[in-house]
């Protein structure tokens, strides 16, 4: 087995009350060590590198705040430099919009996200809190306070798709029929905050609409997925129609139908802003993460 | 003058395709290490921790997605061991509303977080896509094209007083006075892409409007701040009158009344969703980062 790592450091300095953090990205040395890997390495291949910053403390806190200055030698350049934390936090935002894929210097981020802890823990801040919000709502339970979900990267994760080479968590672009290929398969796994989620909504007496942007032709495998990783029941599962038009008008289509005939939308979870948003939106709604495409 | 180092390690592991970041966030050791501090040390000390942990790569890419899998031995406990980055993602997708002061445990990510490179490349982030945006609508120059700013923590930073003791970056609860201190004393700096997105839009043609929760009291002492720094000239600046009611209720009833009279919003701009939401958004909105205070 071929192990390879990489040290990335960051130097906290501590001068009175506070201080910078510099947070050193360095993928072209994380290519360099990919490229000088041998095998069989074991544990024993570390590459340290350490830049240290001299920040002069004056009595003065307000000293503190020079980074606010602008930075000398701006290009002007859109997005030059990309910062993929940026680049991440203002998809998450919805300051991004009708982007195609993921951008290639972010690969790379945006996999290491994704399969690490930190996507895990803020699909799970998201659904604790959703949680605590239904709590509180002491439903009548006469069977109309729904919660809508979406379903891919919602309640379903195509991550061992998004993860392949063939994607390469969306810095590929977008292939329908190796997609729809996966969707066949049934074979994703559920999100486990969301999963919760769902059970605990039960058990207060929501009922559960799944909203989904899969196509009709499609239902089959999708419920016999959801069945198979723990979402058992529902109230409705709605799949999308050929003529049924962009995500945010599908869905929001939808959402009024369904309180047209009675039903009252207390909450309403997706990964995109196209779920969220439009008329019917429900009484509040939750974003969860999902930097690997866009649908608006 | 005395200085204190953190060395904060990260190990990137590299399996076939993909692997996990290994991120140490060791608020105890950097305790200690401030504890102690000595005087002069100049740039000797330094601790370097190293955690390294071996994932078994096998051929099936689909185990990858391991970190999917549940935690054992969840307690359930509503966000028990807080993770601020999450907490920060979800501050910045309104997905935590009505909270009234920053986490204690999450004082000192913010505070790194805000004096440090990422706040100030986020911030740039928005407002270079913003500007993107804005090239792209070749607006009539008729004069009632609109660009609607908030102004605290969008327009002028009052990083100067969060980063103060007394207010911890938002740790402390708000203290009305201390913050109206601040403000009469005009000595907030601009933020840098915003100033910047200020200047670019009126040669593109736009008319500024800000549009403020400042109380009018204040008008005099904000609009010199303002001047001071480089927002020489608006259409309108709009202070919040004493019974304009909550943030969100104010603004979109000031935003319906440009409207009324005939100007058109073409972007709108703040740090809180509280600028951006309810009727007359504007054809599109931006969020721009404040973990430090929500608005409702």
């Amino acid at each position: 087995m071929s192990e390879k790592y990489m040290l990335h450091i960051v130097i906290y300095q501590k001068t009175k009350p506070f201080s910078t953090k510099h947070n050193l990205y360095i993928p072209q040395l994380y290519n360099t060590l990919v490229q000088h890997n041998t095998k069989n390495m074991g544990f024993t291949f570390f590459l340290l590198i350490l830049t240290i910053t001299s920040v002069v403390a004056s009595p003065n806190p307000f000293n503190q705040i020079h980074l606010l200055m602008p930075h000398s030698g701006s290009a002007g350049h859109k997005h030059s430099n990309l910062d993929c934390l940026s680049w991440r936090l203002a998809v998450e935002t919805n300051n991004l919009q009708k982007w195609k894929q993921v951008p290639e210097e972010c690969e790379t981020y945006i996999g290491h996200y994704m399969l690490g802890e930190q996507y895990r823990k803020d699909v799970d801040l998201v659904t604790e809190e959703a949680y605590e919000y239904a709590k509180g709502l002491n439903i009548t339970k006469d069977g109309k306070d729904l919660w809508v979900f979406d379903i891919d990267e919602t309640t379903l994760s195509n991550l061992p798709y998004y993860a392949s080479d063939a994607v390469a968590f969306g810095a590929i672009p977008y292939n329908a029929t190796l997609f729809n290929e996966w969707v066949e398969e049934a074979a994703a796994p559920a999100i486990p905050g969301a999963l919760k989620l769902y059970k605990q909504l039960i058990e207060l007496g929501f009922k559960i609409v799944f909203l989904t942007g899969t196509e009709e032709a499609y239902a089959e495998a999708r419920s016999k997925n959801m069945k198979d990783v723990g979402y058992t029941t529902w109230e409705k599962i709605i799949y999308k129609g050929v003529s049924d038009g962009s995500g945010v008008v599908y869905k929001q289509a939808k959402r009024k139908s369904l309180e047209e005939v009675g039903y009252r939308i207390r909450g309403n979870m997706g990964d995109q802003w196209s779920d969220l948003l439009g008329t019917n939106p429900g009484d509040r709604t939750f974003k969860v993460p999902d930097p690997m495409y866009y649908i608006g």
